[in-house]
Order: structure tokens, then sequence, then C-alpha cells
């Protein structure tokens, strides 16, 4: 058995050394959405992994380069450990504290775009691999990176990366990207991923722009034509209009429910915490709330962009619009699919007009809550956390679980620094030093047991 | 009778000085949406017309400042002459094939915003005042000008100022801002304006965007409410839903028809300028499509913001959407009650949350097409573009002609120096300047003939 109170007292000892290194990598822009600093970002995160003795490669692939390293270990046993080393665009700008790219360490947290979501993570992982090497010369088993840079674009390239890799990705267990703790601080097993098919839809209607007043009653308008497209997909009621869009899903079993029963009520903190009056679909509270956020499939517009967008007024009939539209997925979906079903619904509506830019996707995946693997990281958070780990069925988010649960055959487990106000994809992300600090202490737990 | 044959040859020596007048206004920005170089404009109007020996008077109002300018001629006779100094957005820059304010001469065309709309009709006029000038030692009748700042925002306050200064703006006669050619060269006389109600449609749902993954079930969406109130307007069928909002409008009459079948086809001139592929409603030209260009009233959306608009994906449900739109009006219809319909209507069909701001309006107004200064105006044209002036009983454009009609009571006429692809508000703005030289002749003849 590891000595845990040495390695303890090394992360404790080390701590502001990893944030300094987190600090280092989040200086670094990685914007995926806006290929921003993407390969830079990439070289900077295998020369830390190389200084932990990993043999690295980075891997190109048609959009950012995969990061793969592996380092030996006592055991045969292989752990896999998937993140993501790009991160969300910062704007808006304006509603940052400290600048996005430059780390400010404030009561307690670290701010900086990506801090939480998703180099934080990585740092603390590679911060634990140092107090097991400080601890026990060597690694207890195999451990192996995949570090991708794709995943806050839906990792449009990581599939095929992985089908290509299956023999270099072979692992017992996955440790996922993130993780962390609910607003009581208890350290939650997220089990399940939704999926996600992210589409672009545009028009365009005309060579130009047009005076409004002289186009206004008889040329086409780009922007009505997207309006009107995009009613014709949900309405009011919030069904999703698509034929076949719900086919093949299935609701929550009985364990689903009976661990979503377990889980605290999130209505006020939602309400309060993103200043939402109301829950559509005639929703309050309680387990209704929280199967619906998790079970069901979404289709949400996630931007809009057409004509005039600047002060005041300005009389154009725009030729061009597009809506940034994505669809949360849930087991029995698939995005190829529903992209399918997506363009035979407008064209049977009368959009032939409306094109369909694939943005990426993934099918949802979920991890068995009693599978040994699971069992393992629950038991091991208890130590550190102090108190029991609380399973999640499924959660609303998507990543590219897809694969590694079905391609690759792993159980994926979910540990990390996050907690709800993070702010990951919005403005003044942070993580708390003090989970930082846990999480690593964490992981050099799990990766000992699990050699054992 | 003026030596028209003397005014022609100064206009021909002088024109180049005329030229790099105009160069000067275009030179000095002022964008009224981006409330950018309005005083400074304003100011430099009043020397230019001080320099003929105008009183001048800059009147603040609310907005943008009025220049008032009156000078005193020979017969007590009055020509009010509107125009307006502030020009649209430049925006987008990066279709300018030389920048916006820095005027460019190529090809016998000047370039530049507001070279047309509306400065080049400013410096055309002064120029035709200087040759009556030098002809004539004095003006032939009285001539006001007025010159607002706020046409490209809707004159928002032009009509309170009308009514305060009612005594002022005395006159008998009123030549409009703009005017000009067809793309045969045929000068045009443009009697009727529609008008315009353009309002800003907004909804917040919440405090702050939230991440998809975890609102798309759950959380109204700023961009679907925007969507579904927007859809409820207008459906494909182009009818517009609002309660109440065709109440009171009439159908073209006899005259009008008659005088709308003497104009040319339109329909290949604009599939080829704009590069429309077809028109709405089934048109496909003639009578029928130029009937229903200016005699309906429209509701077109000029442009929608909200959420991620940048390249790629982002995963983020808007708490914020808006949405720029332009109700044109015809005759029997009037702004601040659209405004009312509009607000009255979405309330009924649940979108309380959706904000109106209104960014202004005017009603619809036109002239008798066989009102004498009318006659006048067609007939002093004749001689300068050497073909009979055509006359247009309504246009699809809007203006603050209302007060000038209803309030002021007086007849107005266009005339100017527009040509088809002079590309007001769009990209490339340019003024020909052979119909530069002709305008200014032409109204050398109409302020003479006028004062007779």
């Amino acid at each position: 058995m590891a000595d845990y109170q040495k390695i303890d007292t090394y992360l404790q000892n080390n701590l502001d050394k990893s944030i300094a290194e987190l600090s280092k990598l989040v200086a670094q822009p990685s914007v995926g959405a806006q290929n921003l600093g993407l390969k830079e970002c990439a070289a900077l995160v295998g020369e830390m992994l190389r200084a932990r003795g990993f043999k690295v490669e980075i891997m190109d692939t048609e959009g950012a380069p995969v990061v793969f390293a592996e380092r030996k270990g006592r055991s045969d046993k292989t752990l896999l450990i998937y993140n993501h080393y790009d991160v969300q665009p910062p704007e808006p700008l304006e509603l940052w504290e400290s600048p996005p790219f430059e780390p400010s360490l404030r009561n307690g947290k670290l701010y900086g775009r990506g801090v939480s979501d998703d180099k934080g993570h990585i740092t603390s992982r590679l911060f634990a691999i140092d107090s097991l090497l400080d601890s026990g010369g060597e690694l207890p088993c195999n451990i192996k990176f995949i570090i991708e840079g794709e995943e806050e674009t839906s990792s449009v390239h990581l599939y095929d990366y992985i089908l290509k890799n299956k023999d270099r990705l072979k692992a017992d267990a996955c440790m996922w990207e993130f993780g962390g703790v609910d607003y009581r601080d208890v350290p939650m097993q997220y089990l399940g991923l939704r999926g996600i098919c992210y589409v672009e839809l545009s028009v365009e209607t005309a060579g130009t722009d047009v005076h409004s007043g002289l186009g206004g009653s008889i040329f086409p308008n780009a922007a009505w034509r997207l309006v009107w497209a995009l009613s014709s997909l949900k309405g009011q009621d919030e069904k999703i209009r698509i034929p076949g869009f719900y086919d093949g899903i299935q609701p929550p079993s009985a364990r689903d429910r009976e661990l979503m029963s377990a889980l605290p009520e999130v209505a006020d903190e939602y309400k309060s915490m993103y200043g939402v009056k109301n829950f559509i679909k005639g929703l309050t509270g309680g387990l209704d709330l929280r199967i619906e956020e998790v079970f069901t499939p979404t289709c949400t517009i996630c931007g809009l962009t057409s004509g005039y967008q600047g002060p005041g007024s300005k009389t154009v009939l725009p030729a061009r619009a597009s809506a940034k539209v994505d669809f949360r997925l849930v087991i029995g979906q698939e995005p190829a699919d529903i992209r399918k079903k997506l363009r035979a619904y407008l064209d049977a509506q009368g959009f032939s007009d409306v094109q369909i830019t694939d943005l990426g996707g993934d099918a949802a995946a979920r991890t068995d809550p009693d599978h040994p693997f699971i069992q393992l990281v629950a038991r091991t958070a208890q130590e550190v956390y102090e108190m029991p780990m609380q399973l999640v069925p499924m959660i609303g988010g998507s990543g590219p679980s897809h694969p590694f649960v079905h391609d690759l055959g792993l159980p994926v487990a979910t540990g990390g620094i996050g907690h709800p106000d993070t702010r990951a994809h919005a403005p003044n992300e942070n993580v708390r030093i003090d989970l930082y600090l846990k999480h690593a202490r964490h992981m050099a737990r799990i990766i000992t047991e699990f050699a054992s």
C-alpha cells in the first residue's frame, strides 16, 4: 500500500508550483472556435508530460493535434486519462474581472479561461503523478494520456483518431476529463453524458443586402427565411417537430430514478445562479426537473446573426442569415441520423434553401453505476472528501465518451476540480485551490489502488 | 428670363470646385446610428451656407442639430429645400473598393459614404445657387434650407422641430432631399413616400448565458423566444398577422395605376443588380410587381443578434436576443398606432417578455401628380435631360415628408443626382458626375421659374 501521508505532504508542499504550472498553461490561449494557439498549446502540454518521463507523440489530425503520452508502471494494468487543452472563446471580454489569459489568484481561487475546463484537470493530474513518482520512484500502473484540442468544438476528429488507434489506446479503465463537487461540496460521480449534434443553419437570398424600402414588399429576406425555418423545428410547446427525432430513446430505468431521487434539489440554486425566473415545460423543481434536465433531448439556438446589429436603426433587407443550433442527444440517438432527419424535414417544409453545416457531434454514452472501477473511484474519494461520492447516472452536458465506452470498451469514471460556480464557458471561469489539491490527492489514490 | 447659357457655362467651368466641396463634406463622417461626427458635420454645412450669404441657425434638438438657413431673393415666393447631412453606417467595410470617408474619383464617378445620400444633393444645390448669384447678383426668390442630421435614423426629432417652427418654415413649395434618373437615364418625379415604423424587439430570459448542456431542457432560451415572437408576426404567406395592421389603407387609384403602367419593367434589373433569383408572393414582374413594391406595407427583419456568432461552435444558451424590424407603411397607417397594435398582439400571443424599443417612424405622404409645382419641375427637367420627366405616384422608401405635406401644406417635388447603381445604404456608394452637373442645372431652372 502506498504511503498516502507522504503523498499528501508532497502535494501540500508543492501546491504553489503546480498552480504556477497551471497558470503557464492558461496563459497560452488555445481557443478552438477561433483557431487560436492550438499547436502552441499542444506543444506546451507535450513538454509538461515529457518532464514526467512520458513518451509523447503529438499527432496531427485534420483539425487540432492530439497529444498522446504513455509511461509504463509496476503493474500491467493500464489507466487511460482523457483531457483536452482547447478552451471556449473568452467573449464577452468586458464581463471578465481580470483578463482571461492572465491567470489571477484571488480569495482562494484562480481565475482565467480554461483554469477549470480543462487545463486545471491536466495539471492537477500531472501533480498527482509527481507525488507518486516522488513517493515510489515509478508509477504504480501504466498510464496513457490522450489530450485532444477539439473538445470545445465537438471533437470533430477524435472519433476517427480513436478508431485508427485502438491498439495504442488499449487500457482497462478511463478517467474522464472532468468531475468535481456540487454546491454542498459533495464529490459527484457523473456516469453518463448526453450526445450532441451541432449544426449551423444558413440562408442566402440575394447577392447583396438591399435597402428595405426597395425590397421589403417583393424580395425574399434571409432573416425571415431563417426565422420560419427555425420556428418549424420547435414550437412553444418545446416539442421538437422533426419526424423520427425521438425514435428509439428510452425513459430512465428504475435504478436511474433511484439514483436521481437521492440527488439534492437544484431549482433554487439554478434560479439564483443564472437569474432565471421560471423553468420551461411547467417544471418547478424536484425529481421531475432533474430527470427532464438530463434524460430528454434538446434543440437549442446557441446564436443568431443577420443584417444590421449595431446601435440604432439601419433600413436593410439582409441577404444572409445564420443560426448556431445544438441538439443534445440521449441514448438511442445518433448525430448523423439526426442531421439526415433534419435535412429531410427542412426540405419537406419548403426550406431547401436552408444550408446545414455540420459542426460536429457525438452519441450519448454511459457507464454502469455498479461497475468495479466506479466503486474504486467512489471508495477512494471518500477518504479525500470525507463523505460518500454520489452517483449521477446521467448529466446534461456532452463529450466524446461514446467511442471510449463503445469502441474501446472501457468503464469511464469522472473526478475533478469542478464546482457549481466554476463558470466554465462563461466569463470569470475559476478553480478553487482547495478542490484542485483534493483532486490531486484523489487521483494519486485512484492510480495506486487501480494498480493493485 | 435668366440667361441659362451663362448659368450652364458657369456650372461647367466650376464643376471641379463643387466636387471638391462635396469631397470635403463626405470626408467628415456623420453616422447617425453610431453618433459619429454629427455636430462637426452640421457646423461644416453651416459654413458652406454662410459662404453663400445665407443667415444660418444651427438648432439643437434632443438628437442631432438641425441646420436652418435663409436668404431673401427678388420675388416674394419661398422655396424650402429639405436635405440631411447624416449618412448610413459604412459597414461592412471590407466590401468597399476605396475607404468610405476618403472620397475617390474613378471612371466619372465619385465614391464614398454619403456622396449620393445625401451630401451630393446638398452641394449640387449650393452649386446651383452659386450659378444664380454669379448670373444675377441675387437670388430669384427666397430660399430656405432645412438640413437635418437624423434622416437615416428615422428623423426622430424632425416632426417636433417642424411643428415648433411652422412660421419659420413657411414656404410655397418644397424640393425634397433626393431624386434622379432610372436605369434608362430618364429623370423621375417621385410623388409619394411610404411611411416607416422602426422598432427593436428584445428578450432577456436570464441574468447570464448558460452552458447549453445544462439549460437546454429546462431553461427559457431568449433566441427561441425571439424566433417564436417574430414568426407570430408574419408567416410564409407574407401576410402580417397583427390585428388591424391593414385597417384604413386604400388600393392605388386609377390615376396611380395609369402612371405605374407607364413605368418600365424592373424585374430583370432587380434580379441582375441584387442577385435575387425570385420574387416573393408569386410575383414575376410587370405592373403587379411594381404596384406591390410600393403600395403595400411590409414587416422586414433588418437584423438579428443573439448568443455566439463567431466561427465554429459554442455551446451556449443565450440570455439575450434582439431583432431590428421595420414596417413600411402606406397612406392610412400611422407609426404610433402600429406600435400600439404590435404591443397588444405580442401580449395576446404570450410574448409580454418581448420588449419593443421605438427607433422612430413617419407616416406616408404624397403630392398630387397634377399640382402646378410638379408640372414646373417636370417642364424644367425636360430642357436639361432632353426627355420628359416621368411621374411616379409612390415609391417604396420612406422619409419625413408627412409633416411637410400635411403640417406645412406644401407640394413636395423630387429631383436629384441619384441613379439605380448609386448604392445608397450599401458599400461603394457613388454619384455620377454627369448627373451631378445636370441636377445643378435643373435646380437653377426650378428656382428661376418658380420665382416668376
